[in-house]
């Protein structure tokens, strides 16, 4: 299977232009999983609620529309993050559409700093399947809580699509270890560039079961790369003829509500 | 508070030197907690049962007579590792003993490969107080599963003492992530050496909430090293103005059984 990523820079709140440069850079890829960065479409530094007002769109709004096309066009899974609008609230959002015409959306569990001043927080993690494999979303800072991964893993995710907007310089060294504890495929698909002050820092990463990092981009260029992986590798949680890594865990002498 | 570590090349089966090398060398550290390896009394690589019924003593025995002695004399609380026999069955077990003549005993839960013939499981970890200061313990191949230091650290633990035998290279990277994830300081003590033809892989470490490590030291040498810390730094887990690490945590959102 052959999954990548695209790096890009968004331009805050020209949704016109960021998903055609999502589309443009993807439409390169020999992949048929792409990930795009959180929040890809609007930008991430809102700075006021009228801003995401404005910009958020529900889960049938017209930026996914349009990459509901592409998808079905390219005949590719795409992930990617918007502000998403539900009722009268707001998520931190990434939608998956298939070229099935599915729409999956996953609302950020964990929200980072001012993210809470905007954005309501979701209430679960769940897999899906798409072409016999088991796929799981989570968004950025979820990286820094090993619940969230350990979570799609025990659900069965043999790849978790991890768009992001990272600031801080430790989630590509820590998807290694999340790697290696939990034996899946993860595509992070960060930003590049500068937003209000803000500094994003690249650095996307593919990261295969028992950490190995098949591909990490540069910090700060706009990049679009797909890798061939066997998505069963993730299936194999044995290191040893002794070690299940899920076989011996043992959840009741575990204590983490 | 001043916490160090004995990095040595153990003598399979030869307790006597064994113990006085941990006391040799730890005697020469101006520090107030220090952590051994793994098993470090009796060596590693078990060959039969018979090896374990002659070496493993009882949590009363010989070998933590002496260093619960040398604790006293020292001032020190010391955590190493000891096989362990209890009543007809054997742990791979970490002993706590501290100058008040405390004697705490953590038996190991996670085995790693070959440990399975000889040793049971242990079922629980614990925490306790000394000097003000919460610690928990875990043995080496403890590291893979996030659950066990997220365990201790949800429990209280400020310092994790970490014996350690290892024979992959991915621990210490992987503890500055759990010590990002958990903002507790953490000392992993290895041993070095080549036993019955498995090497062990030393660069000992002391890691600082937010994946400071603190020291690592070499991959080759008997090594005793001490560093001073402040255990409060543990209680913060707030990274910023929004976001304090633990209670950001949805246990309802995790499926960890």
């Amino acid at each position: 299977m052959k999954v990548g990523y695209v790096q890009f820079r968004p331009k805050f709140g020209d949704k016109e232009y960021n998903v055609s440069k999502m589309i443009d850079m993807a439409s390169t890829l020999d992949a048929e999983v792409i990930v795009f960065p959180e929040l890809a479409n609007t930008g991430y530094v809102f700075k006021s609620k009228e801003e995401i007002v404005t910009l958020a769109e529900p889960y049938d709004g017209p930026s996914i529309k349009r990459m509901q096309e592409f998808s079905k066009r390219k005949g590719a899974l795409l992930a990617f993050g918007f502000a998403e609008r539900f009722g009268d609230v707001f998520y931190n959002s990434a939608a998956v559409v298939t070229p099935e015409g599915e729409v999956k959306i996953y609302q950020k569990v964990h929200l980072f700093n001012e993210e809470k001043l905007y954005f309501n927080r979701g209430d679960k993690f769940f897999t899906f399947t798409w072409h016999d494999t088991v796929f799981g979303v989570m968004i950025c800072f979820d990286w820094i809580f090993p619940e969230a991964m350990r979570t799609l893993a025990l659900m069965g995710a043999q790849i978790v699509l991890h768009p992001a907007n990272l600031v801080l310089p430790y989630c590509q060294d820590a998807m290694v270890t999340r790697c290696i504890e939990n034996r899946v495929f993860e595509i992070t698909a960060n930003r590049i560039g500068v937003e209000r002050g803000l500094k994003f820092t690249g650095a996307s990463q593919i990261t295969a079961p028992g950490g190995i990092v098949l591909h990490r981009a540069t910090k700060t260029k706009e990049e679009a790369l797909a890798v061939d992986i066997d998505p069963g590798l993730a299936l194999q949680k044995s290191i040893n003829s002794y070690n299940d890594l899920f076989k011996d865990r043992l959840p009741s002498a575990y204590k983490l509500s």
